[in-house]
């Protein structure tokens, strides 16, 4: 039986194209037998006290609510084996780069997960230079976790 | 004669209003008299042989460029005193969450700097939790950077 | 069969209190089926060549044993998965204070576990600031080392 | 002119001992001229909105409060060149270790100050390794913070 | 069943001694049951593109090359749970010092493993304190890689 | 009046030939206007208790003063601004190499410095990937410590 790793689902789930992007990565990390999803983090699972800020919106100012959150986020990067960015070179996120710049400061593996259709457009120059690796998300299912290689974004930065 | 200290100065330039904001804060720190800004780094007075992507396309694919490229900002904000990030929260950029992730890692303070009329909107949460100030456009000239304090963004997070 | 951890076992032994509060937790991890104690760090078990400083007051000033069993702590740190610190708020320890500060910077995750009739108690802020999370001794044995979340000591500081 | 360092106070001010110790500090440092005390970091003064939870108790338990004077003081030690241990063998301080954990890991040169009298007396193992240097209160005053070197803790472990 | 590390094999192959060293110490690696050679890193496995300088001279300029290689070598060390390096204190080499350096940083287990005729033998001083134990190449084999732990070098400094 | 920046001077003394580097190099930044080399940290004078083993080779086997030799030079490279290394691509260095790790996880800015004669020729891939520049003894005098760029060596690697 294969050994298996935890991962940081570095992902946004604010609009479809981000949606269909999550969901697909998320079925592939299932079904890839070198990892551990059960004990992986998922940011979204992981608010606190449960609460999400789109059904309680009093919480966008409670200051108590965004420290736990960030750190439980904080949290989790640092306690998973990997940092995943399902990335969309047209919808990048501040705060995915916020997650890659903390997972490179803790020694992270961090692999960067682009939708097919978009793998190859230009990129952030620094989320091309944090990552480790970068690939398809239909090459995420096969990927193999216990051999986490270098290479670089075949694509092009901005 | 005040002690001075060095930026690293994180600001998109891609449109107006971005360019608007970003010779406010130049201005401001111009007349700042506890910055060094001759000797601090603006990323885009520094990219490997002054080659600008926007005029040279064909760099956009050039690996060597590239890893030049990010490797001196990384080095400019390692080299300087305190992370400046021009921050307009409804126009975040992901570049700029990596180099705070960085600075934060590097131990450098992290002042976010917001136009006045944007302060107070909602910003993502992995900004929020790494800043260690935030403040107004208009409070950056009489800002005291031999003092830098912690305090919370004064608006909310998404 | 579960997945296990490694903890370093912070945790004073210099009177009653402080060595029932130390049973009761080594008891706990024992019987707790996510951690795997025969690889933990245990810091009284590793004193350079098994000398006890309280029956060798010689080594008081012994500089190569001090180095070596400092340095020994630190190896049991950063190769453990799990900071523990058993925490008495009534005698805080300048040890596993450092300990602590080790621990964060080296990425760990960091769980302060108080007996029951102190939780609740006022603790140091700073213990309060470094933990990822605290709770009861009661509340360790059944303690998921594999979803280590965040989460505040539902008590006060001082 | 002599060039100047910043430093970080870590000092406890709870008894008449420590606030001895305290003052005396405090006043090297003044007398010190390698030293900007302007624009050191001194904790006492920078708690979160100038409250202090002994005048306001209903403060111990507001994690917003906590959160922000935790994090002011972890700016303070990132910030400042050099941090400062006062350090009483008899009262040893969980939170000055802590301090002392994360100033180590933000590359900070790490200076005890103990006092005369109690110089040589033991203080804890982790203390010891992770100071670069302890002195004595008298020798604060001349101590040149522009040539910081290492040396042993003249006095014992345990 | 045993539980098993991963290694990042820091080894030079580039005459018949460090051949010789480089063959046994992996050879004690195979047969040790607390390891898990399949899933570790050797570099020479994992030069860029599989392109070998020595066979490809015209590699030795391209920055492309050697920056994917320096990164693939970095990678390892950060994803892997210990830092080997096979040591012949007669010749000393850069790369294994810098590769040191960055695991300690990343806050891996250091073991030098030294050819036993050579042990003893003084080494460099910065390889002897950065380390966090040393054997001979006859102990590799039985080393015990869950319970990592520190001491000194039994030999010379210089 | 030039703002000025210490350095950590890591260079050998060991044959004739590193000692005219290391003479050269000292030169160069005696008359280098950004330079405050009162205040900057020279290892070959700062060996514990001014004890040199080449004179007293019973020190060679002695753990209290390597511990101290070893902590002062990490002591002096967190201290100072910069690290420069004098570099000499046939005869590298394993203790350099160490240094050249650790001052990068410092978040040092790293300088190797190359006799002219000798610039060029192949050097260590880690060596080359560590430094932020790489310049000739020649460009020492000129060099702007103030405004420290990234570039790649100009030369090859090995």
């Amino acid at each position: 039986m294969s050994k298996t790793k935890t991962v940081y689902f570095g992902a946004g789930w604010f609009n479809d194209k981000q949606n269909r992007a999550y969901k697909a990565a998320m079925k592939a990390l299932e079904e890839n037998p070198t990892i551990d999803l059960e004990n992986s983090y998922v940011p979204l699972d992981n608010q606190y006290k449960d609460i999400k800020v789109d059904e309680h919106p009093e919480y966008l100012h409670d200051r108590e609510w965004a420290t736990a959150t960030y750190r439980g986020d904080l949290t989790g990067i640092k306690s998973s084996d990997i940092m995943i960015g399902v990335y969309l070179p047209e919808e990048e996120d501040v705060g995915l780069g916020m997650e890659l710049g903390y997972a490179m400061a803790q020694g992270k593996y961090i692999l960067l997960v682009v939708p097919d259709e978009d793998y190859g457009k230009p990129i952030n120059l620094m989320s091309w230079g944090v990552c480790d690796n970068a690939i398809k998300i239909s090459e995420l299912q096969g990927f193999d976790f216990n051999k986490p290689k270098f290479n670089f974004y075949d694509g092009a930065v901005y």
